[in-house]
């Protein structure tokens, strides 16, 4: 279920009287960034790295989150209680604010706001069996930063859901940076590769490579196609689905097809983290 | 001055009235599309091609303009009416709609709107002396679609400013592609080059090109950097600007640096088509 309340600019409002205008930059030039963060026990989860990151998205675009750390924490506990979610993903969005002409906009007046939507896990089956990415040749426009656009995925939605693939897997030709949605890592010979240019900084991502580390090599560089496809074992992290296997991509198995022994570790590792052991 | 009144989802609303859910895939994802036209004597001018390019944009995004071309011409005439404009720019965006979960939305429910501005022509002594641009290696993720993504113009904007460029012009590393803003064309030994790949189709382009074709050799095909920079005039087209002389790229003059003979040719031809002569 979707926010009943929301946060804007300073305001917490019922979700129909928070609304942004046409003439909003966000909308009109797509100049805008996001973090999405998810609770653990009703709380917002790494919500310090969350900032981090988009204050830094932010930054990328000349753009600045006009509120401290703790008004927004502040604003999300409030939105958390009167949005009642058994879990909740929060959604933290900034646009350079409303532009009379379409190309200035007053960075003394960004829009900022915050939903709140029930956390919906991928099915458990896919733990299991592991998922399947299809590969795009793409690069985003500033990878560092999460912006907005999601051009290219959301326009690839019915190829992917008719290959039954739960994403892309983004690469520009020959190396692979990350998937559309979430931080993709190869295991091949016991070490643990992670695509270290073109991507978005992974807040569960960088969690995981630490618990890798410990008892594997990893190493953070460049990880080609080939690499991917011969890998033994491959898996996705993200916010809303932890450690994800990958079994298949492109149609192509990844090692024998099954979840590995170290993806199984780490996806263990990963609910350890989130039941705080 | 911006639009008084805007025409959002059917109905002509004040513009205080006229506002977006902040769950529009629009901004959520920056899944939208856009096409801007001006007026030549209060009268909206080349609005048929207008919309066929904003439809061909929508159906390379999977969305649908829900208005019938005459719909769309009544809401503009009756906009033009309350808004009052000498000239207007009429910008008509369209996007996915209201997205609960910020992946899913409805092609029943897509959200259109119009607004309108005063026409800001460029300053006419850049007419005269020409403008610069500086180029940028870039191309746009869709180029065939004006989508409302404008990421990497507006994130060099200040570079823009202090380079005293009126506009970015994109290439690949060796093709030149287009303006952020405007389609660009260049003239070497009195031949009209015009890019015709990852370009947007130019409202105004095609028809200066059918122009300079009275009287010159016009080819549509790859364009070089080298080309561009070896040319003897370039200029570039737009619907707000027409067609405007380029006589520095990267502060490297293009030619003697003056306003060349094909290019006041066209910018006569262009006033020509505008009083309707």
């Amino acid at each position: 279920m979707t926010s009943q309340h929301i946060f804007l600019n300073g305001a917490i409002l019922p979700a129909e009287q928070a609304l942004i205008s046409p003439l909003d930059i966000g909308l009109l030039r797509g100049y805008a960034v996001f973090d999405l963060l998810r609770t653990v026990n009703g709380r917002p989860f790494l919500l310090a790295e969350h900032l981090k990151r988009l204050r830094s998205s932010a930054e990328l675009l000349g753009l600045s989150v006009p509120y401290s750390d703790i008004q927004i924490a502040e604003a999300i506990g409030e939105l958390l209680v009167l949005n009642c979610h058994a879990e909740a993903t929060v959604r933290m969005v900034l646009t350079g604010g409303p532009s009379a002409d379409g190309m200035h906009f007053d960075p003394a007046t960004p829009t900022f706001y915050i939903l709140t939507h029930e956390l919906k896990p991928p099915a458990a089956s896919l733990y299991v069996t592991g998922a399947k990415l299809i590969t795009k040749r793409h690069l985003r426009e500033i990878p560092e930063a999460k912006t907005t656009n999601y051009l290219t995925m959301l326009r690839h939605r019915d190829e992917t859901l008719a290959e039954d693939a739960l994403d892309l897997l983004y690469h520009d030709g020959e190396y692979i940076a990350e998937a559309a949605t979430a931080s993709f890592y190869v295991v091949s010979n016991g070490v643990v590769k992670a695509p270290h240019s073109d991507v978005l900084w992974g807040t569960v991502g960088a969690l995981v490579l630490e618990l890798a580390a410990e008892n594997h090599e990893v190493v953070l560089g460049a990880v080609t196609l080939e690499d991917a496809f011969g890998a033994q074992e491959a898996f996705l992290t993200s916010t809303t689905r932890g450690v994800l296997p990958i079994v298949q991509l492109d149609g192509r198995l990844i090692g024998d097809g099954t979840v590995g022994p170290v993806t199984r570790e780490l996806m263990a590792a990963w609910e350890r983290v989130l039941l705080g052991e």
